[in-house]
Formats: structure tokens, C-alpha cells, sequence
């Protein structure tokens, strides 16, 4: 399986099904809050995964029974991205902001640039950087114990690595967004499912996990060649008309219809068994 | 009535009420399965009606108990769409997929290209290109039996002629989109209500007809300039930002305030009558 | 407390809690109808508003029992909007519409423009031009006895002050967004919660006021440069791709992180106290 | 050759080298001015030739020593595009004529939707529609005796089939797009090269005709793949940003890189001699 | 004539021509350097210009021998928009700078928003602010002696009222663009005639405003419904896609084509006089 | 100095002046054609001089007399990008070359998203990836005897890392830049003037080298806070709309006007002296 003897130093990455990586998040002692040298290294992991032929689909959790993240590790950002350096005027120090952001937002788009569809699985505490990270995948799930909070007008911020760019992209209440991120207010399982912020809550973590590995098994059974083309359209088409949607597909499956895997799965499909695909 | 005199070959077209126009596709004995004559007629009925003056509003739906369509008709597609060339390259095969597709996603598009509304009534199977048509059209209505399936990925497929454009601009709940795109899972009438896929559930094919009928002729007591313009500016405003949405309006209505429908509508609240609108 | 003393025509404006405007349509007699000094009187409040250091948040209502707003003053409408000049020729009547039309639009759009939350609390009758009021709030509210309808096609017009372009971007159920508007038909508090137009349903006006009112408070508790932030960022993204609100998010944080409402917040944070913030 | 024996009404359509078409105006005792069955017919021939693998480059003349063409007919026009049915309301005549316009424009984008280069060759009067296919076109040739002007605002109008949606993205000079466009000026064949609005000037219809004529035959000595996806590249990149044509170049070339023709091109390069490429 | 008794502070507002204005900035003593209340009260100039029935076209120039204008009073500034309050931290010096910078912007921008077609006609010293005033005119014209420079990054600034947005956009060379500003250097009438940054070049000041009025003249002859929709749909095409473009063209133009306009002009054609058209 | 002892392979990097990078392709015995590493290297090489604060203005140029660059190593290529594996269906095929391709690309895009001008020098030949090249810089010079072309089409390609995307913004004659890359035909230095791909021509390359640096050192000696807002503000206008423009102008200059540069500036203009500014 892919890079299955790599470790890494904050995140725990395991092959647990065919074709499925789990990538969890392993800080539990500080509730898997974020220093900058962890979304560097989520990026890399991610990268490394979206061209693996092993794998097909993703799942990111949390490690430890309290939070999926507490979001940003205020503390030790307080001494890099929110450190003064007086000697500097307004636009310098802008202009330093303006990289560390722009880095930090493409370590957390690294998730939606992945080919392959990522499950996100909260439980605890997630809260911050948490639901930047959950909107930037492709499916959420959660814990019925998981409390949300787009937290960051709290800390004096509007949320800079993604929430205000995809939540509204993600939740079609675009009233419920603005009450969310305007106030911080906490939110759990139920009211999440109710608007549509996560597919399905669990009674516990662990079952949460288990369903997101069914899914992830489930997706990473099918043609590797439609799964991660779907991905890619449906991004794609969020951000662009109906009509440069349809072109653009009609382009992308020129090439994609030109794949083995159709006649496979037909065939399968008549002789009721299970199709196997190429690696991609 | 309009055009009530003209046969087609696969569809029934029938004027049950004034200004409404009622498509039935009339394939039973394939579960209302398309292959390509089936969605070039679709596109000539719609451009027809879409001008006819004697058409408000619309209805499509399918014949026999047991499907809305089961989308693609795979085993005709397979001597066509889907079939190989070996003499040619890549690019050239390529070539003539592009061309096909781009056809086919332009029959689909004669639903929301349309100048009247469509609405889309779905029972039984409604699969595959079933939600794209369904997406296609302004609003979807099903039976309680009705199941539903982004089957694409099921053959080896991104869906190609309009689902993965359109559902996330008709479902707020993008989680939920990729979700059922991506796992091929179907879904119920039950389900498709509460994440807005559908607008109502009725407890059978019959009733969900007849809903779609009563809404049909709601629409077409209504000023047609009004109704037109309504569906036209919900579209553009769909792909285009707020800004583009109200300059956009504003110069459509610039004309179609000019109508002697508003003084029609007017006058008739004050008396209480039904008001009647001239031809469009 | 902001321009406390300014007394307008048509609005009672007041500032119940501290950096708290409460701007109240008066013409109850009329069920709050709007003519044209209102919407112009209204644009002149917001832009007011809008930068007056004293004010964090809004709440938007309407005097009298009986309706937030029943919309366009149609009567009055009929003598200027409406009003027919049979010796311009159509493109001339168009070159007028476009300018009233466009300076309407304007005015609602002040709601949107405004940098800071605007919360709107409907009861009652709630027609046409309400709900154009209310797809360019932030927020909405709304006592169990409203009654919405996008009112306009059933007086012959596409709605032309922000509706149709803002509407599909509140709700994401395009099909249900579509079926309100081409039908005019009425729904109510539980629809509307349920679809997502509304964000909380109250028992009475008055519990909707204190309910609005309850959230201003908290929202105007947050760091402006948070808050305003905040609400900037959702609507550039509503309208822009995902890449593009990121970009712009990692820009406008460049200059707002750079203040001093961070660590306000953070030590309050520590020291379990209510931080307070210098205007804005 | 493609389409050999077919004959058109208005156009003389012939093939005078292998791959290339040459379309002909054929009304040169109206200056060939356009009514509408022409352009609806030059649809039929351009869709047509889009497709034919015979055709690898266009050229578009018009006929007789005195016109390219006069634009519209006005004569014809002012019995149908412009004729008046008094029994209509302002909306209605409207919709009648936003179809009209609707369709002349697609008739003039089906040369710039023909997959293959055309290079429109203009020589004599070139007015009004003369500018609008000259700018739905990729090359523009003149002889030394044309005479440009984009005319409409001298009859009353703005342009509606094109030039002032496609002149600003066809000429860099904005100023100068602006002058024509608004004082509808004659201009030469000198000024057109020094704005770049034509690409030569030639001393005669016939220098310019043969001109035309080397310049589709280079094209067409060309990889067709690498010849058709140049056009379409160029043309989506027209009108999105950098970054969405790079990735659109991308996905089409994902598949256009897979053909034999890349290899036929080196091979003939090495061997010093002209590559055959195969149809498409 | 339209307005013509009204007096303002900073510009001399006349009527040389029937339905031609000229606005000339009158603070030659500064060489037409512009400061806050300037620029304020050019915006009320062109927005009432705009609407006024008696202009259809308008000329911009600067008073006295030496210069359009120097740009901004950078002294003036000093005490304004770049005055400090070190009171305030970096995000709310942020928010003042927005908000002034957004409705300096929205002065400039005055000059595009007017229906009418507004043509510069510069001299001497044009810097700075006066490259942004000119972008945002349809039409430069300068005289010989005219000294340009996007002067800004010598004062330190990247230009923010808009010739960085609107330079690319109206001269064709990106990379001309990209060296006049970044290097700030100074360029003459030859080179912007070359690049087509202005539309003509004439020997003296009195020759260019000559010049100007007689285009001027010229489109105020014309029908205005055909000028106004002219200059509109250019500014729309600009900035959208030619499909957009074409499809917002069929839409304004729906109500256009229903003016006298047309025939009044065709009918001056036949009879060789000229025509009149009606107040717009 | 900048990096002044670090090595390259493929590269020499040299910093002539104070603030000034020089890149030179170091691989003429092959005409400087590039292969994989090379792209690679010249990414790296750019993503680390752009946030040096060492840097301020950038050369690139090729090694030796005889080319700028050949283009693409065709022969390299032969076994990498253009490589076949026959086990794999064209859709596999397809996902690697999107994958080699986006990545190209994305080397080529390193000197657009370099934070500091660039400016391209060229002489000799100066082919296919040499345009990509410098279509993707700020500036573009050249020597008089340098040889353009677009020449993809000629080995059967789209050209795929950047001149379909970037050339028809750089250039506003979108008819030449058809006929250079349908027809690949070559063009010198004077018509890369006239068209306004280069800025300038100079005799040898020597004396365009010494033109490039000259300009570089005047960039460099301004404001780099000035300097750099400009590229950014003037490559995202050339993206979007005037309107998104201004309003991310306004946004970004909020915090670049927090300069200490601006006073250094105007000081040091009324002084008559040299200013200097703190690093970027």
C-alpha cells in the first residue's frame, strides 16, 4: 500500500482498507490545535496522497476522545502570526501577513486540490481552523458530542483560511452562515445536519469513524477514473456557470470516456460481480 | 391549443389544460430509457413549445408504473457513444466524443433553455440522466415509490450531460451532492424533500401528476411577460454575482414593464376577476 | 449614541442597547407600503449608519400589528413608476424604467452595503418588496404570523428590486426558490425555517424584536474590525470563486489582522472578562 | 471534398485546395446585404463545414468588385426585424424582438463556434454586419479599397449581432473602438492595420483573396488536432482568466497530447519532409 | 440648454454646441491639481450631466496653459487621506483609508457611469489622477505638448483610483502598460498615440479641444438611444464574456429597437437631411 | 546580496546591482532548450527571489549567442512528457499528462507569481516555451535579431503551459496573435514592436541586456511597497472586471498606503535627493 512505512510527526497516516487512507490528526494532548509546521506538513501528506495510486479515497480525524481540533494554537501563533515587529510600518508587516496567510490557506486547500474525495470525520471540539478544514473537504461527517463554532470573531479575527470563502458554498442558508460566523455562537450535531453543514452524525466517534471508512470503502470501489473526475467537475462547477460547467465537462470527458474501466464496470455489472479497476 | 395535432415518435405530447403543455416520455417497455433519436426529439418538442403562444407552462414526466427513466439507454450507447474506433488516436477519438457529448448536454439544456417553465414530475426509477433532466428543469416533483440515483460512477462515469453543473446550483447541501455523486447511493422521495432536491412528495404517480398539473395551470393564469421573466432572471441570477443579477433585471424590465398585463393584473385585483393576458 | 437626535420621515430610528440601531418602517396605516421618498429616506439612513462609530449592528422592522411590509405602494406606483407617458417611444420609456429601476435597486442595496450586520425582523404581511428588503439583510427573523409571498408576478412584473438575483443565493433550493416565485403563492414561518429563508421563528413580533434585538447585542459585543470583516468577506465570496475569496480574505486580513482587538480579545479571553474594543 | 456537389442559395461554396473552403457572398447586385434567410443559411453552411474532415481552414468573401458587404437590408429589415404590430404592448414586441436578435447572433457566432480557422477576406464596402462577422471571425485580410465603418448608430441603433461585444476583444485600442463605435466614421484599410484590426492589406480583392487563400493553406498543412485546439484555446482564453485557460488547456490537451500526430510531426521534421496527418 | 446657470467652485460647466458640455477644471494657479472637495464636486457635475436631456455628449479639459492637471494636491493630501492618526491601530487606519479611497474611486468612476459619451482632451502636465480621469473617459485626445505619467509609485503609492484597473483595459500592450507603471516614467503624445492611448494628437491645446468638440458634435447629432446604448454595451463587453456580452446586448436592445430613432434616420437617409431626434 | 553564493544547475544567477537578480539559462550548447529539471529549477530559483528582501526587480535572459531558448527539448520530452505506456487506457494517459502539464504550467506561472517585476530579454531564437516564458513576465525586450515563434503547432500541439492563455491579454491584435499560433509562422523584432509583444529593440543583445538592467534599476530604486501593489493590482485587474478591480485596489492600498515610503518619497522630492526604503 501507498507510503505505508512513511511516518510523519504529527499526523498518524494508515492504510486501513484497500485503497483508503486515514490521516489523523495526533495532538490530543493540546485538543490537535495547529501550529504552522503541522499544516505543512498536513499539505505534504495530502500531495503525496492525491498522486498515490494506492489510494482512492480519504478520511481526516482527530486523535484523542475531546476535540477533532481547537482550531488555530493561539499561543504559538501569538509568537509567529500575530508577533509584532514594531520596526516594520503597515504595509510591511502586511505584506509578511499576506504570505503567512496565503501559505496557511493552501496548506488547508490542499484537501480540496487532492484528487481523490476526502471524508472528514469531526467528534469534541471543533472549533476555528476545524470547520476550515471541514469545508475544504469534500464530505463531513460527525459524532452526536461535537460541538461546532466558526470561533474566530471571538479572537478578534474574521476566519482567514477558508471558512467565509467556502461555508457559503457549502450550506445553502446563507442567513444560518452569517448567524454562525457574525457570533460564534456554538453549534452541535443536529442543528449541523439540520442546515446541511454534515451528511450524517454518530452516536460516537468511533462509530463516526466506521462510517466513514464504509464510505471511503465504498467510494474506493469504484472506477477510479469516474470517482475523482466527479470530484473535479463538482468543484469546478461551484465556481463557475452552468454553462462553462457543461463545456468544460464535456472536455474533461473526452479523454475520461476513453477508459477501460466502463467496459468493466458494464460487464461486472452483467455478471453480477465485483468490477476491478486499474490503478490511477 | 399548440401544435396539438403533432405526433411524436417517443414522447406523448398532450394539451390537458389551456396553456399547459404536458410531455410524457413513452418508452415503458425500456423503463423510459434514452438513446440518441430519443433526446434530439426531446430538444425539437422543447424549442417548439418554448416559442408557441399557446404554452405557459410545462410538465414532463414518464409512461408506465415503474420508472420516470432509467436513464441511458447503456446497451444502445455502447454501438454508439461508447463505441471504439481503433483506427483512430486519442485526440481524434476525443474529437468525436466532445462532439457527441456537447449534443447531448444541448438537448438537455433545452429544459432550462425553455422560455416557459418545466416542471418535472418522476416516479419509480429515475436514474442516471433522469436528475439530469430533472436538473435541468425549474421544479422537480415525485411519487413517494419514486428512487433516485447519480448512477454514473455505477459504469465507470463522471455524469456528462448536466448533473454534476447543475445539482449543486438546485442543492444547497454541497456534502450531501458530492455524497450521492460520488457513491452512485440511491435515495428517496422522503430524502430528496428534506435536502430540496424535489418540492413536494405525493403518494403516487397519479397524485404527483396532478400536483405538477395544478402548479402548471397556477403558473399559466399568470401574466406570461411576468412568468418568462421570472424564470429567465432566476437563471442568469444563478450564474452571475448580485451586481450582474440587478443590472441585468433592470434592463430586462425596462421592456417588460411596458406591458398592459400589469394595469390587466391590476385592475382585476380591484374587481376580483381573473385577469387575461394577451398571447406571448 | 449615533445621530440619536435625527428625526426622519417615514422610519423611527432608535438605539436601544449600546452600538445598536433599530430602524422601524412608520406608516403602519398603510401596512408600511413603500413610495419613493421611503426607499430613497431609507438608503440615506443606511449610508448614515453605515459609518457612524457608534453603531455595531442593525435590526430592520415594521410599526403596527399588522405587517412588516405589504410591499410596493401600488397606488402610488401608478402615478410615477407606473405612470405612462404615451408621447416617448418605447426606448424612451425603457432609457426612464432603467433609471427608477436602477436608483430603486440602489436603495435596497444599501441594506447589503452596509458594513455593519443588518438583522430583519418580519411579522405579519410581508410582500413583494419585504421580501427584496429582506434577501439583502444579513439576517432573518420572523414571528409565527407572517405571511411571505414574492408577491410581484401576481400585479404582471418579474421582481426588479433584488429578489430574483439575491433570493436563489439565501435559499439553496433553487427548485422551491423557482416555485415561490413564478406562483406568488404564500408560505409561511415554518416554511420559510424549514427551506432556510428565515433563521429562527418567534412567538410573537415582540419575541421576534427581542430575539433580533438579543442577537444585535451579542454581534455588537464582537471586535468590529472582527465583525465587519466578517460580513464583507461572506458577500464577496457569494459572489466570487472560491480562489478568488480567498485571495481577497488573505488582502483584506493583511491590514485587519494588524489590530489591536486581537490580543484585547485573547487576554480578555484569559482574564474571563468582557473585553471592550475602540471604535470603528 | 467535403460537400462538393452541394449547392447553397446565397452562397457559392467552394473548395479551392485540398482542405480549405471558400464561402462567397452571392448578392453582389445588393452590395450583398443580408436578409434573414441568408444568415440563417450561412448557419447551415458554417455548422456544416465545422464538422466536415475535409475542411482544416475557411475563407469568407463576398462576391462582385464593389462590396464585402452593405450590412443589413434595410429594406428587408423594416418588413420583418423592424416592422411593427401595433397590437402588441412594449413587453411583448420585446420578446418578439430579443428572439429575433437572439438568433441573427448565433447565426454570426457560428463562425466564431466552426471548429476550424476562418479568415474573412473584406475588399469594397464593409459596413455594419460587414464588422460583425469580421470580428465573430479569427483573421481579417482587407484590400487597399475597403471601406470600413461600423454603421448602426447612423441608422438608429446599437449594434446588436456582435461588434461591440467582440470589436474591445478584438482591438486593443479602446479609445479608438469607442470613436467608431459611437460616430459610426468611415475608416481605411491603412488605419485598420495600424489599430489591428485587420492583419494585412493587400493591393486588390484578388491579392487579398489569394493572400487568404496561402494563409488557410499553411493552416491547414497543420495538424488539425494541434490546429483546432489552438482555435479553441485562443477563444476560451478570450474570455476567462489566465488561470481557468491554463486549466482548461490542461484537461483538453490531457487528451489532444495523445495523438499520432505529434509523432508525424517530428518524424517529418527529422526527415525534411511535409507530414500527412489524418483526418478528424 | 441643460443647466446652464448653474455655477460650481472648481469648473467651469459650458455648452458650446447644442447637446455638447464642456467641464473644464478651473484651478490652473495648482495646475488643476485635484483635492478632496474637487473631486466631489466633479462627481455632482457628471451624475447631473448624466440624466440631463439637453447633453448627449461631453468634453473634460483643464484650464490654463501648463497642465490637464498635475493630478493629486499632494500637499492637500497630506492633511487628509494620507494625514495619521497614530491613535488608531492599523485596521481601523485600514477601514478610514477604505472608505476614502472607495468614494475617490467612485468619483472617477462618474465618468464612465455617464450615459453619455465623455471625451478628455489633455494638454501640458496630465499625471497621476489624470491618467485615472482619462481611463475612465471613452475617448483621449491630447495635444502635442501633453506630458503624461502614471507618476504614482515615485509618491510611493501603487495608483488606486483606478488606472491600474482600467489601463489594461484600454491599451492593448500589457507590457507598455506594466513599464509606464512600475517605472513612472514620463511619456509623450507620439508614443500614447503609437500605443493607442489616446485618439489623436493635434499641435496646440485650443486645436485638441477643437477636436474634441467637433467629435463631440458629431455624436450629439446622432440618435441618442443608439449613442447611449452604444457606450453601455462597449462598457458591459469590456468586462464579460461575448456571450455574455451578446445576450445583455439582445436584452437592452429588445426595448431600443422600439424607437422613432430609427425611422427618423432611415427617413433623413432616403431624403438626404438631417434628422432629429427626441430628448433622451 | 540575495542568495549570492548559492548555485544552480541549470541557471546562473547574478545580482549586477544593488536590488537587482539576474537569471540567465545556462544550457546554450542545446540553444537553452528545457527539459524537466530545468522547469523545476527555474521554479524554485523564482519562488525564492520572490520574497527575498534582497530583490527587487528581475532579468531573465538565455546563455549564449545563438538563442533565447529553443523551446522545449523535444527529444527529452520524447521520453518523458510525450512517452507512451500501452498498458494504460487513454484515460490514465490522460490523468498523468493533466498532471505533467498542470505542473509545467505552474513553473512557467513562478514568474508571474513572483511578488517583483520581471523583465524578459531576448535574442536569437526564441521559440514555443520561449513565448510561454515570456507572456508569463511583466516586461518584454529584445535584441534585433532575435527570431519569434509560436511554433507548437508545427510538432502538433497546442501550445500548453501558456501562450494560448497569456498572449491575447499581452497583445491587444487578437487577429496576429491567431495567425503567429495557427500558423506558427516566425516574426522579428520589429513586428513584435509594432504588435506590441516587446517594448523595445536594441542592436545586440548586449545592448538589450543593458537596456533590461536599466530599467531594473529604475524599478528598483522606487518604493518597493509601490512597486510590487502595482504588478499585483495590475495582474489581477487584467482578470476581472474594472469594478472587482477598484474594489481590491481599495482593499489592498488600505494597508500598502501605511507606508513610511510615501513621506520618504515626497521628503526626499522637495530635498531634491535620492530617497531610499526599508526592505520588503
Amino acid at each position: 500500500m501507498a507510503d505505508s512505512t512513511k511516518k510523519y510527526t504529527h499526523f498518524n497516516v494508515t492504510f486501513p482498507r484497500e485503497y483508503v487512507a486515514h490521516i489523523e490528526t495526533n495532538r490530543p494532548e493540546k485538543l490537535n490545535s495547529f501550529y504552522q509546521p503541522m499544516w505543512l506538513e498536513l499539505r505534504t501528506i495530502l500531495d503525496t496522497l492525491s498522486h498515490s495510486p494506492d489510494v482512492r479515497a480519504l478520511i481526516l480525524s482527530g486523535a484523542g476522545p475531546r476535540a477533532f481540533t481547537a482550531g488555530l494554537d493561539v499561543k504559538a501563533a501569538s509568537t509567529s502570526l500575530f508577533a509584532k515587529d514594531e520596526s516594520l510600518d503597515g504595509a510591511r508587516v502586511a505584506a509578511r501577513l499576506r504570505r503567512d496567510v496565503l501559505e496557511f490557506q493552501d496548506c488547508v486547500t490542499a484537501l480540496e486540490r487532492c484528487e481523490k474525495p476526502v471524508i472528514v470525520v469531526m467528534h469534541g471540539i471543533s472549533f476555528g481552523l476545524g470547520i476550515d478544514l471541514a469545508t475544504a473537504a469534500d464530505i463531513r461527517i460527525c459524532a452526536r458530542d461535537v460541538r461546532f463554532s466558526v470561533k474566530e470573531v471571538d479572537i478578534g479575527l474574521a476566519a482567514d483560511v477558508g471558512s467565509l470563502s467556502r461555508l457559503p458554498k457549502v450550506v445553502g442558508h446563507f442567513g444560518w452562515v452569517k448567524e454562525v460566523c457574525l457570533s460564534a455562537r456554538e453549534f452541535g450535531a443536529e442543528e449541523a445536519a439540520r442546515v446541511g453543514f454534515v451528511n450524517s452524525v454518530h452516536e460516537s466517534k468511533e462509530a463516526a469513524i466506521q462510517a466513514g471508512l464504509d464510505l471511503a470503502v465504498s467510494i474506493a470501489s469504484k472506477s477510479p477514473v469516474a470517482v475523482q473526475g466527479t470530484k473535479e467537475l463538482l468543484n469546478w462547477s461551484r465556481d463557475h456557470s452552468v454553462q462553462d460547467g457543461l463545456r468544460y465537462t464535456g472536455v474533461w470527458n473526452s479523454a475520461a470516456l476513453q477508459t477501460k474501466d466502463i467496459s468493466a464496470a458494464l460487464f461486472s455489472g452483467i455478471e453480477k460481480r465485483t468490477p476491478t479497476f486499474e490503478k490511477l
